[in-house]
């Protein structure tokens, strides 16, 4: 075994940018990055603020390079700056963005993703997945004149009150009191849920695969959603797909097309505008009236320039190929990285969509300690993975990327490997 | 009494515009300008499409031109395409916008918006206002282990279900079950309110002064949000100000240091960035730790582009010293509009504050119809007013553009004149 060369980023200005942050920012950066983030990964080994960016790299504020596999948990689909989409935003933002009127690039937008996306007849667009999932809601109560929603186990469609959990700090027992749990890929449990409330389900909200954080991802059993589309449509349940963060990876056509179903509602965010600002909800004709009875509006959600951009991403994706793409790269992204482990004695389960993939070191004491210290050498030497939460590919990675990839990770597995000469 | 010429703006392709949005996205335009504005304008007398924009105008898809007094609803607070915000956004997004890391530059424009909001330590950045007024809730609610919310009638405070009313579409008993409602400026039923529900209320949220549509807006009596700010901290209550609409038009400091007090929380987002998609929670640090544990995410929460925006937006507002700008411009076209209104035999009711002013032709009748039909001939003859909500101004207007308006204003009231010869 080859004596390891130690992982060579320091992350000195960004710990100190981030003490500058906690002065004024609660948690210094919320959500995945904060503090919180200390649950999951070792803090001082990993960078806090990027300072650029461009394709399928970062360069954070010391300095260091990063092949990056979480695309800003998601927006980065073409590579970031893009520059096709950017000259489109620009020319887009030389004459207007947020008017008292809207542009017709707005109508532009709708009509192509109404064309390109299987099941649906139109687009309401907004600024976060959650504006979509929660008008999603709205709209199969107003519809049905119910209140139950079915979630499925592993779920996350976003942050409003009513997809907490009632122990998080600021949710109220009303705020969740309708809800329903049923575990993901059991069509039994499924059927219990739906018999026992009868005529009381507005919905059923799910995401297109279980793609949930800190456990092995899941992909539907054969038949799966042709059966739930089958109850839903047998108790007059509204069927919601959340596809904020796989949207336009799996297929361009929506991800209920690509596992051979229709939803009535689905969201998208993440991948439609290589990160310009905007979000959608699309569904079918028999829902438009219901929707455009709801009360529900933003500041800048008419804003023209992020519906340009999306007009310049989809195009391109289509043209790329870009599904096709992220799942051959992706492919062999894993299939690499699973070898690097083997190769080093350890086991690495690779699991979920390889353009999403999900990554998890196996460890008899079922411990995250060790993936999560494989992290760490990964990103500190320049290829950053994340230890608990999906993976998300772009379309300007290469395979000499992915093999470079590969390359470090047997590196980070190596020095693992010099610590922990006992792990299996 | 001069013969009038008609109003003569078309809007054929503004009109065969909306048909086509019709048939792709629900209301054909979500919001203010859809066809639920039937009930509020004529019809066929609007533009509902913008072609371009640029400082205080914005010209349609037919190709006519408006002086614009919606400001896009609020974000256009310096003029359309600022070029000093443009070179700011311009100059970060060639550096990067979404990236799996955020910029330095939301620490900065944290730091900056410290600095000059008065009441607050910290800055938590979303995207809709919505955002920030929920986050508020939350943290109160999580603050202070109580349910209620009290509300001041007239109030707006986004889309999210506990913000609407249980006879609106989608919207259910549990999601307004905590809400109280008490009139603006009513100190005494404030306070019966407070008694009735001692140790219950965890927040009164409210707008700086009452803003409301199809209302006269109402700025705070002397004295009242001094006794409210008593009463909240005798009751242990946290007080939101939902500063939205009116925060830096006011006052860069917040609107709460404009009518000497000091909030909780306040809310900002429409004059935040000059239309770059950003809004802000901030507070004082006494709550600083419950927002922190709050689970509260998005997409593009962290997007670089619009806080640097922010920054260029905030320093030049400071620079303009813009709401003493506001204050000024406003007053002389509020008073010109009430005089060209007493020429023609009309009384006009300007109401608000003059940054945010509200518009009611006084008619015996009580009834919109009049109003509505004086602004469809304004609109007709290039000055874009609204018929049941503030109105905003922007740094790009000058005396010459309020001097124009009240002209053109006039014009429209004497055309009113010739077909209403009696209306009083």
């Amino acid at each position: 075994m080859s004596q390891p060369t130690p992982a060579p980023y320091r992350f000195d200005r960004s710990l100190a940018e981030f003490a500058r942050a906690q002065r004024v920012i609660p948690s210094g950066i919320p959500g995945h990055l904060g503090p919180t983030e200390g649950l999951h990964l070792p803090h001082d080994r990993f960078p806090k603020f990027a300072a650029r960016a461009e394709g399928t790299r970062f360069w954070d504020v010391d300095g260091n390079e990063f092949l990056d596999y979480m695309c800003g948990y998601g927006p980065n689909v073409l590579g970031y700056r893009d520059p096709d989409v950017d000259a489109a935003a620009r020319a887009q933002a030389e004459r207007e963005d947020v008017v008292t009127l809207p542009s017709t690039v707005m109508v532009d937008f709708a009509e192509l993703l109404v064309d390109q996306v299987a099941s649906a007849d139109w687009a309401f667009f907004a600024k976060n997945g959650g504006d979509t999932t929660t008008l999603a809601i709205m709209t199969a109560r107003a519809a049905t004149h119910r209140k139950k929603i079915v979630f499925i186990k592993g779920y996350y469609h976003g942050v409003a009150p009513w997809t907490q959990k009632l122990d998080y700090p600021g949710v109220l027992e009303e705020d969740v009191v309708h809800n329903l749990y049923a575990p993901w890929n059991d069509l039994d449990a499924l059927r219990r849920t739906f018999a026992e409330h009868r005529g009381q389900i507005a919905a059923l909200i799910a995401q297109p695969y279980m793609h949930g954080n800190f456990v092995d991802n899941e992909l539907p059993a054969p038949g799966y959603w042709q059966a739930v589309r089958a109850l839903c449509d047998e108790h007059g349940v509204v069927l919601v797909v959340d596809d904020v963060r796989a949207g336009f990876r799996l297929d361009l056509a929506g991800s209920d097309h690509h596992f051979g179903f229709n939803a009535d509602l689905i969201t998208f965010c993440k991948a439609i505008a290589n990160g310009y600002n905007v979000s959608a909800l699309m569904g079918t004709d028999a829902l438009k009236d219901v929707v455009s009875s709801i009360t529900y509006t933003g500041s800048y959600w008419m804003s023209a320039v992020p519906f340009a951009a999306g007009i310049a991403t989809q195009r391109k994706l289509r043209e790329l190929d870009a599904p096709a793409l992220f799942e051959r790269l992706g492919t062999r992204l894993t299939d690499g990285l699973v070898a690097a482990a083997a190769d080093t004695g350890f086991t690495l389960v690779a699991s979920g969509a390889p353009a999403l993939f999900y990554l998890r070191l196996d460890d008899p004491q079922r411990s995250l300690r060790l993936h999560q210290e494989w992290i760490a050498e990964c990103v500190g030497r320049g290829v950053f993975l994340t230890s608990h939460h999906n993976h998300f590919l772009n379309a300007a990675l290469t395979e000499a990327d992915v093999d470079r990839t590969v390359e470090i990770a047997h590196d980070a597995f190596t020095a693992l490997r010099s610590r922990h000469p006992e792990a299996a």
